[in-house]
């Protein structure tokens, strides 16, 4: 049933009972998206390249996919705040999370070198991350909406004056050339995944620590966040995010993504939880799910 | 000395004791930083037009422009987090703060019809904002960096066919005409301004309410955010907002940013501020500043 279940084949961190899995990602093959899948789950998963965040939840939603993997924050960048939108808007849980340390390299044709580049391509947030090399650089610079992408397309048409930032992955995958490795300014880069689904779980190692993601909005009182804070912090649980996101149709009242290093399906959880309900207006439980770790290509 | 002190002129909700005073804003003239400019000063301001906030952060941090003027959050999209972080990163006061209500309309060349536009051009949270409207109309969406810029482009360029998605000001500034007004979907749209100053400040009525804003990190142990916040809730001082934001090189640490409902160079807060600074391993008090008001063209 499911693709690395043998002993002979590479151990990853995930299993799907799933026959034959689909996942839907943000950009093509070779993005980072698709890196995490593969790292997660090893060989055998279909991949729905789609353009948009919005697709890629509608895909979960739908059916079309059984699983969805989702960028949520970067660690230099921060949140990427319609993500929790879309996870508010969507009935899907989150089902695993995962880190993948990010590395952006200059990407061009085999045979290119550095003197025949005329424009660099990639999405805004490679761009802005390795912008001390490209300022050294001094060429033109141009947004794209993917990274991998964009090795793609300048693969695809034979621009050998164009170079991509992009993934090792995507070099490899496309048959391109890594010009330059590695030319991000902070190493410090990674990202953070989750990995969604409406109705599928998956199979991890026994010994992992959990995470619990509450969507909420507090009581319309002085102190509300406070209270609900201090709460989480006499319990002893330890809260690794906050995020605020605006209500719609109210302006400047906030709903709260708020995240806690807890196993929440555990009954001894029970009480805690009626507790947070009681200094809530509103409360969702997005999921309590297992971190499945550093990833590294 | 000032451009708006006769009592024949209307009045506007700040005043510069500044010669010539020079505001720099992000996009060109009829953009929401620009209406705000206008709304805030009067006439009688010399306007940088910029291309990107870090320009106009720089600006003002270099003497270019006496203040600075940058939307810090929408009501609809939520905060703009590459603004704290040039907020962070430059030595500006925070000197007042201003809302203005959001209004999109369709615009193109006088004369131009429905039928008759291809291409509809703006600023992706614009295109997001009238989605609704759009997928209506069913033509072919452009992301443009600037609202009034598109106006401007297409006014100068004489695209005939090319609609802009903007304010009523661009429309009069440009000479252009609006073909559908109020194309937003949500009229609860509101965008917070905050004005910027490095030495100057301004004077406004002596009534109104204040705002302080704080840059922190809590102290490395559980329970430190909570332990602040219930400090602030225990003073019966509102919080309207916080937004965390990621440490450069420190992974899944965070920065936090706290607008407070309270007036801090009062020396009577001296002990509070006293107080916050034990529970914090940085703190740095970026304004306290008056709330200027909705504004409305």
């Amino acid at each position: 049933m499911s693709s690395n279940t043998s002993d002979d084949e590479p151990k990853y961190p995930c299993r799907t009972s799933v026959d034959s899995p689909i996942v839907s990602i943000q950009g093509v093959k070779g993005s980072f998206h698709h890196i995490t899948g593969e790292l997660l789950f090893g060989p055998g998963i279909t991949y729905l390249e789609r353009d948009t965040f919005d697709q890629v939840f509608d895909d979960c939603a739908s059916g079309r996919a059984q699983y969805a993997l989702v960028a949520i924050e970067n660690s230099i960048a921060g949140s990427l705040l319609q993500n929790y939108d879309l996870l508010a808007k969507n009935d899907l849980h989150i089902i695993g999370e995962a880190l993948l340390r990010i590395e952006h390299h200059l990407i061009a044709h085999p045979g290119a070198s550095l003197d025949s580049i005329k424009q660099v391509w990639s999405h805004p947030m490679a761009i802005n991350q390795s912008q001390a090399f490209l300022d050294q650089l001094g060429i033109e610079v141009i947004e794209k909406r993917d990274t991998a992408g964009a090795v793609k397309y300048i693969k695809d048409e034979g621009l050998k004056d164009m170079a991509a930032i992009a993934s090792d992955r995507s070099a490899e995958l496309y048959g391109m050339n890594i010009l330059r490795p590695n030319i991000e300014t902070d190493p410090h880069n990674y990202t953070r995944f989750l990995l969604m689904s409406r109705h599928q779980s998956i199979e991890t190692a026994e010994d992992l620590s959990y995470k619990t993601t509450l969507h909420l909005s507090v009581l319309e009182e002085p102190g509300s966040l406070a209270k609900l804070l201090q709460l989480i912090a006499d319990k002893e649980i330890n809260m690794t995010m906050i995020e605020s996101r605006p209500q719609l149709g109210k302006p400047w009242q906030y709903d709260f993504f708020i995240d806690l290093q807890v196993r929440i399906d555990d009954p001894d959880n029970d009480a805690f939880i009626d507790e947070i309900r009681e200094r809530t207006l509103f409360l969702e439980i997005l999921g309590s799910y297992p971190c499945l770790g550093y990833l590294k290509t």
